[in-house]
């Protein structure tokens, strides 16, 4: 069952394999990528490059994969129209950089209050995720798949306790994107801010709280030496990257190189989901060695309670406006609520009672 | 720096491959698997299955595995032999089937009170438990990679609540293996009875409890509708199986097919644990709806904290006997130390705070 979903869009390819190889052509495939991330970004720009040796290697060079980070193409955000438009044959980026342009992508990288990312990659392979996100990127002649994950991200950094919804009023905080917008429904002021310029705003009282990403991309940021409470995680239960491809480009690869790269994408998307795991372990562990000091905070039931309410609306408000976006929404739904209901008595219940 | 680690042992591959394809001899492999399941088997029997077409694929058929089930090899808990002596050229099992043999294959599997699924692949590919794998089984001529996670095992399905660890004397309780050691150790009566017979002794009384695998595999044995407690995780939080290679067929594969072969194992872990998930899921849901009476039950923690003492005391026995088992244990509860800390604080306050 589940090695039909590997194939994912290969279906009939084994037709076309006989049992004797086939000799296929030694054509070498140069194809180029974008990334939306800076040259040498840990853990996020890896996953790329795990993938470019990976399908070097299994193809005996015969796919090779240049990558050209933010740096280079000058368009972090735009890696969306640089492989729609050819430019570009593949991609590696987060869908919710481009829900301005394609709103329906942004239900495939991480929902507030969703799923974490075991969940998310069950419903991905086996609860048809991968076929609906392929339908929302069908007519922009690009394919996508899972790029891996950058592990549950914290809430944020906050210079003062939150203790109710009253706190939040007028908040000043960076929180981008559909967050943001849920923050702001509750009373909060959401705010962008170039990441260079984050840590003195912080300090001086610009903002009053942040949310970046998870442990290993905080540290270096430094927020932890003056906001001393971390907030445990709501809006990114489990940030998927996506890889895409130029659905022209391939088509024209033969049968074997498809696989070989969908198999260097899942190994990369699934390398990168590890890696993030360690990496964010150490690093907190690192955090916590040399700030003890730090608060690690839920927000209280009300506050979680009153963005609950504000995602549902919003959510509905897109759900109204278009029907495939109501198909995924109520495909994640019904989704989430078989699978937490499996997570609380297993794994819930594990680390509950191990202490 | 992971992409050294999906390479796992082909540190000098990409040395080999030149950027244009060397037109590698389309000589055409042909590897015989041995796994321990019968046919058919759901989850655990669909990884072999699917890594083999997806080798297949990838390598346009040069590689070819013929997959023999235990109906046909006979030898259920004896691939390890099977594969060690060459009859087989690799094999699909679960290494605490080997426990007696070789004891420390057994710390690679699952282990009790030990790290989740998630935790334990951050652990082999990003930790050291992979190099460490394969020092054990380096001296049998043989290499180990993981096989696909089962996902967090139940505690069991108990006929009468558990309310301390006097309950617990003399209990008869179906629980094999290493479990089944701590179990004596605080007082029950582990006993071992055919998986055709356990329906019928739990029913008649012959044993008081039994733990199987969780609600994928438990639902069609049709516990739950003669025992109502359902007693959460605590021995096998992820149970990992294993792929087996013979050191020798795999030193004669050229370079692009190691690759290939390694690849298509990683991608058919990933994709059983992804699956398990899925259907542990679903069949936790149709159990409840239609025995709304199961009660889920959560060890007290006097019980909790015996088992722990007997698990500790039994590792420990261990470790003293052989420098290669305390190697292993200490990076293990050096990693779980660290991972558990991001955990708890990540995906456990998550969890927690979202009722």
């Amino acid at each position: 069952m589940s090695s039909k979903k590997i194939a994912g869009y290969l279906v009939g390819v084994s037709l076309a394999l006989s049992s004797v190889a086939l000799h296929a052509e030694d054509k070498v495939y140069r194809l180029k990528l974008a990334e939306t991330w800076g040259a040498n970004t840990p853990i996020l720009g890896d996953a790329p490059k795990n993938m470019a040796k990976l399908a070097e290697q299994m193809s005996n060079g015969r796919l090779q994969i240049r990558i050209d980070s933010a740096n280079k193409h000058k368009a972090p955000l735009g890696v969306f129209d640089l492989v729609k438009s050819g430019q570009y044959d593949l991609g590696h980026s987060s869908s919710y950089y481009w829900k301005g342009k394609v709103p329906n992508t942004l239900y495939f990288s991480s929902m507030p209050f969703g799923m974490m990312a075991t969940e998310q990659y069950a419903w991905f392979y086996q609860g048809g995720g991968l076929e609906l996100m392929q339908q929302v990127y069908e007519p922009h002649n690009l394919l996508s798949f899972p790029g891996g994950n950058s592990d549950i991200q914290m809430g944020g950094w906050f210079k003062n306790e939150i203790r109710s919804v009253e706190d939040l009023q007028g908040l000043k905080m960076r929180i981008p994107g559909f967050a943001g917008e849920i923050f702001a429904k509750v009373g909060a002021t959401p705010t962008n801010i170039p990441p260079s310029e984050l840590f003195m705003s912080l300090e001086r009282g610009t903002i009053d709280a942040l949310e970046w990403v998870g442990p290993a991309f905080d540290l270096r940021m430094g927020f932890h030496k003056i906001a001393p409470y971390y907030y445990t995680a709501w809006h990114e239960p489990g940030s998927e990257t996506q890889f895409l491809v130029n659905k022209k480009v391939w088509d024209d690869l033969p049968a074997d190189l498809q696989v070989i790269l969908e198999t260097a994408f899942r190994v990369a998307a699934f390398d990168m989901y590890n890696q993030a795991i360690h990496e964010n372990a150490q690093s907190w562990a690192k955090m916590k060695a040399e700030f003890p000091t730090i608060q690690v905070r839920d927000f209280p039931p009300a506050v979680l309670d009153a963005m609950k309410k504000a995602n549902q609306e919003l959510l509905q408000e897109q759900a109204q406006q278009d029907p495939l976006a109501k198909t995924i929404l109520d495909s994640q739904a019904e989704y989430l609520s078989a699978v937490r209901q499996w997570t609380d008595i297993s794994l819930r219940a594990y680390l509950d009672t191990r202490e």
